[in-house]
């Protein structure tokens, strides 16, 4: 019998996917053209414009903060200002790489509920940005993570309501994407409609915390936008002189549907996790769970418990515990993790408290 | 009957080591810390310091580029100029990498002779450059590359030479080492030797090209300069986040001295390529022969020739030929290349030539 | 008899001083050194030095953006994060100029009232700022503004307080002087005691609002800091050719007090502005009157029948209004403006409001 | 009578135009709006549309480095290659400005004769530079000095074939014109022909050189480029609050030919020096004398005698000198300066030379 997963500390800590290491081994044959002109890379492109619906532009990257970074450097000019949700990932846990890719642009955090930027709050920063003005950095792009740092998912309506403000901005949009196919698993809806139908220009789509080895793509959909970026990301040491073993994961996740069986069981067990949180005395949900992230607040008894009983979870300071699921996973070990939790909130004397925090 | 392989574009064609692949597979278990806190990141940096004999600090890259940039940034401050050979990869191939990462460092060509950086046109630039005066960027850094950019290989001598001249003048003193492994079987002797006791700072040590997946690392021998260089691998979107794939490649390429019976197999036919080649005629050997890189002149109709016939190979222009034999290739591909360029150099009626140019 | 200035938009409006004018055509006489080698620039660095009573490094710059971000440059690294005010002039209004001179630094706002940093937030956002985890950048440096952007002052305590805080945990801290001058003239504090005796490392000593024509001085109390001060103003463009006729300026402005005369005059009319405003029905300060920029808010139809009137004042929207003394400006200028104001409000029907808002 | 001037070190050592001072003076009335949206700027644009006979932009800058390098930030991507002469002060005297406004384009010297760029040299680098290759950063840009930095001007025909071979590659063109005067009074040609009806899209119009206080500015041709420049100067540091007192220099330099007439007398002493020069025993002049700066070798017994006779000159090493006059001189300061040479040459028993170096 297999060990009991205990590690829900994210989901890169998870190992790759036995199809994608299928289709590694299966592309370490013989030779094949360097830096992207691979045969990989090419049908890699292709499967993504088919997932799209549309002509594309695919550039593989190393990481997501690569990703994000490079579309971000195409969007958005020195003086420009990037607008995104207070919780954003390229705004407070990539070091300052949207600064050092786009030159030193401004990264603005908008008031957020849920991780899901306020329509009215983005309308008001612009109306108040100075456009024009030569003191104030320029509204260049807004930034949509989808699913976002909350765990949460922007339906399609509220992606278009974004995008058509900051098009009417004269706005780029970029979709951060690490998590977009448990977005997609979540919403039902195709690839198109949440991005370039609803004026997404530029996403990064990410497969490595779905279970790829360590392959991201930024898909660009403005042809316009695609010019520049194969020199921003063969300066910023992007480009892998054996791509095709990054493309090969890419292509791997998107055949057959791979890519959302494995956000599919991810958030699956994210549900099933939630659901068996919410039931915990003493543990209140933070955010909706709708993806593969569970954010909840504890007691630090009940967190420290868990921890010794070797279980792997974010905490964050303050209560608050991020335990993110991953393919990985199976319906036994979220049960083990929720039994022993209920097991010391009973020892603890914890007490029954409102599932979801109220926002 | 394997197929020969007539590819000889670069050692970036060629596949994964069997063993790389095994290491892979193996590091696939279970779950493991994320953006380099894991076990397998770890053993790769201790078995860093005992092939260099020494404390240091390793940092995985994505890409030789991305590791030679890295470098650059934690040496030269934005007003520093860097000097490097004419032939210099750093200044001519990566797109301005070495720029990016530091903010606008100048890299200056200094004169070379088959891709060595000439000590006294070392000795003239600094002692021109104006060290102090606020008009000139100063004098920050020495990148040497170890293979170098034409196949040919410094000594330990050559190394200690430049480098002292560097650190006289207060510079610090970078190591491209993409092809580091086929220098140290080239030259035999020590890693040590031929790095820091040879006055090397900091060094790109490449591992993709002598068969790795996408694995180079950046190995740092003075303490003060590792200090921020994790902050800029985390900004620049190279701290992957299942960093244990990256490494294993490297710890895989340590162990029992995998990555000296690549380079040396890819050296021996690389010796043996030259040797073919001077033989046909018509052919010149621009430089010495010493790794697996050949270059040489020949008739534009035995180029074309040869790519008929499938053979892959780097035509530089003006009849100018890059052959670059890889740790796949064996006597029997090597000799396949001379028969068929000796076929062509008949049927056109070629004439003897020197075997190597005098520089 | 003059006409009477209804000017009061901002104190940059206002022409230079008849000393300052004084000097320049006194320094405009047979040849000196270029780039900063002339004896008018010793001078004025050996007249800081006396000024601050201590050994220091004074590099003239051509506005107070270029002084404020030369300053950033040299206390924070690419990937460092700057702390200041929510109102800071450095990351609202100077089009992201230290960002660009940092090479990506990131500029984060703290709450603050009226201008004025909050000690506890200060202290929380270091605490939570994530120092040492490479997603995260750097705290590096802490900005204050003397006088701030609300026209409010720090005390001497105070500014003791923020720097002892930023220096606990590794900070460097920079002031923002662009009005040091009204600053020292409120508080009647030496300009020692203000700054480096206080915690201060770098300054912007800003003139040119206080009656220069263009001059500001980059002032580095700390050594250390000042080696790479030259070579980054040269790289930016801010080492004058004709240097002398900046430094005349500063020279000037510190001779006999004159800097410190002219704030005094600025500052004076700054409260009997306020003082006056206070008494208009209708007009509420919004922060207190400390130097010579005062804002309050007040019926829209007031503010646009003072602007029918000719009168120049800063309209920032919903009824905010900044109003800005100069040296120039006597007693009858402030009077006329505030008789003005009564007779509007008189005829608007207006009626009285609290003379200043709470916080 | 007036003391003879000595100093020939620079014409950036000389004083401001009393025309120059007079302006100042002048302006200093009242108060104007700031940040260049003054009056007196706005008079500057037009007379700069007037003199160029055209449509343009007009920008001004504190320094020379600073309106060059703001030129090129906004002709040149981050990944792009600007070309320039191996003598250029863009590459070789501004501390990496270029590098740092641009975010790291590379400047690419091209081999010069007295400073010009050799059409071919130009033709070569563009047709091997790798246009489209990702590894190679992408030409953008071709700056011409004009005059250039040794003295030497190049003709209307000449700028037109460089320009035309940028075009005909897809560069931008820029001219960096801190002698512009003095290029213009040696050439008679009208201003237009030597700029945009050659193909200049953007120049760097100098004015302090020529007797201004400090004060460029930057000329834009090409609507389009202007859309961004005024942020990068914003964020730059180069946005004057009393912007009118640098246009002021701007407007009085083009009033009634001024700027002609100072550097047509600097140009005519320039020849009076070089003739006087040439005649002296043991001087060589190094390249032909067009302006007013004449560089010639001469024995290193005689430039210490020159030196303690208390003449200023630009001692470069190697017995290379540079001498400069400006519009100050008269012909008896330039015969009292060939006076004293020919008497010391003849103590130290020199013996005639061929007036110019053959090339």
């Amino acid at each position: 019998m297999a060990m009991l997963e205990k590690n829900f500390r994210s989901d890169n800590v998870a190992p790759v996917a036995p199809e994608i290491m299928a289709a590694l081994v299966e592309t370490n044959r013989g030779t094949d053209a360097s830096y992207g002109a691979d045969h990989t890379t090419e049908r890699a492109r292709q499967a993504f414009a088919a997932l799209f619906e549309t002509e594309l532009w695919m550039q593989p990257a190393a990481t997501g903060t690569a990703a994000n970074a490079l579309c971000l450097s195409v969007i958005a000019p020195p003086f420009g200002a990037i607008y995104c949700s207070a919780t954003a990932h390229i705004s407070d846990s990539e070091c300052g790489a949207g600064e050092f890719f786009t030159g030193g642009a401004k990264i603005v955090q908008l008031p957020a509920k849920h991780g899901k930027i306020d329509p009215a709050a983005l309308e008001q920063a612009l109306a108040t940005a100075g456009k024009g003005q030569q003191h104030k950095v320029q509204p260049a792009a807004l930034s949509i993570t989808e699913a976002n740092e909350r765990g949460v998912v922007y339906s399609v309506n509220e992606v278009r309501k974004l995008a058509a403000i900051a098009k009417a901005h004269g706005l780029k949009v970029h979709m951060d994407g690490t998590r977009f196919a448990n977005a997609i698993a979540a919403l039902g809806c195709s690839p198109a409609d949440l991005t370039w139908r609803a004026g997404v220009d530029i996403l990064s789509f990410g497969a490595t915390k779905n279970g790829a080895m360590g392959a991201e793509a930024v898909i660009v959909f403005r042809r316009e936008l695609a010019a520049e970026l194969g020199f921003r990301a063969r300066r910023a040491g992007q480009v892998f002189s054996k791509m095709r073993y990054v493309s090969t994961q890419l292509e791997a996740m998107l055949r057959d549907g791979l890519w959302l069986r494995l956000a599919g069981q991810a958030n699956r067990m994210g549900a099933r996790l939630a659901a068996g949180l919410a039931g915990v005395p003493g543990v209140t949900l933070l955010d909706p769970a709708e993806i593969n992230e569970i954010f909840c607040i504890m007691p630090q008894g009940l967190i420290e418990s868990l921890k010794e009983d070797g279980f792997g979870l974010a905490d964050r300071g303050g209560g608050q515990v991020r335990f993110v699921t991953a393919f990985t996973m199976q319906p036994a070990d979220i049960d083990f993790l929720i039994a022993a939790a209920q097991a010391h909130a009973k020892r603890l004397g914890l007490k029954p408290q409102p599932a979801l925090v109220k926002a």
